[in-house]
């Protein structure tokens, strides 16, 4: 039922395992294939805390050969979470994605992602900042929501479409879909300006 | 798999035939009835615009009478939408959809919920608000949107939900389920400060 308003000529890879990007890009009605890469996401100590989402992003999209990248076009993206100017990683086990969701309690912190779209010659960075502020959560809200949904694959221990979005979130400054990982209405903004002609 | 956090002794009552806040009550985890009444959804010229959403929140409420309410807990809301001091209602036809969608195209605008809540001799309302950035949206996307999605239903002939959400929504400053219909963070934060033991 769903035409895309976009008309890209290039086949579009998504660099990206996150379902949550993946539906988002659906949504936007725009047809794509996952290829993913192994990436080192390490990156020197020198780059600024608010830069890291950008650096990796462009990490991810120079992993793509002239092969791949031969008349496609490549997506890749990076979202971290900022609590105090340090960046908060995905929970490694039970107790520390208590401890984060701990942290994250009553306090505003950043979510920022970089998006990375390469083509041909090209390539063009995003960066989308969107300031989430939770609400006092109590360690029983906190357990119920790692038992229930286990959210060891996300930044910050937290997925803004569970059930801890509902009851945990106060307010957000900037873009939901930013949260989620992926600010899908700034890259539907450059994809149609970059190539509907 | 998803057992609530809340505890509440009162069989709920939702007052509100809208899928969004039927979904957005049902994520929360609580179990409850849809009951509807009839209301004339007028309000009297002298209630100030950002009071209407509360205004008519309790006037749904007051509709339920001792009999249905007797033991019952009622949630009823009233979602609108505001701008330029205006408020914007749902489109009775495709013309006009195209025409609010054009009046909120690169444009801030508000949108209010009001929640009425009803219990024993008690009652209790809950306002909310959240700024919502629409950035420069064509014709052409309009239509499309229109066709795809029959706004209807909706005040400001968006559901925040959509593809138009994706695409045209720059940033919201407030609460996202807000927008959808129900400020559905502070009802849980009120239901559980009241009635959890």
């Amino acid at each position: 039922m769903i035409y895309s308003t976009l008309n890209i000529k290039h086949p579009v890879i998504l660099g990206s395992a996150s379902p949550r990007r993946q539906f988002l890009l659906k949504e936007l009605g725009l047809d794509f294939t996952v290829v993913t890469k192994d990436i080192d996401e390490s990156y020197p100590k020198e780059v600024a805390v608010n830069s890291v989402a950008t650096f990796l992003a462009s990490k991810k999209c120079a992993a793509y050969n002239t092969e791949v990248l031969s008349g496609n076009l490549v997506i890749t993206a990076d979202t971290v979470v900022i609590l105090d100017d340090k960046i908060i990683g995905k929970p490694n086990d039970f107790d520390e994605a208590v401890s984060i969701l701990q942290d994250l309690s009553g306090k505003k912190h950043r979510v920022t992602t970089g998006v990375c779209i390469r083509w041909d010659n090209y390539s063009h960075i995003i960066e989308s900042d969107t300031d989430v502020y939770f609400r006092d959560i109590t360690e029983q809200e906190i357990k119920f929501y790692i038992n229930n949904y286990s959210p060891f694959d996300k930044a910050g221990a937290y997925g803004i479409q569970d059930w801890i979005g509902l009851v945990a979130i106060k307010r957000i400054d900037g873009s939901y879909h930013n949260v989620m990982g992926l600010p899908v209405g700034e890259l539907y903004a450059f994809l149609k300006s970059t190539f509907n002609s």
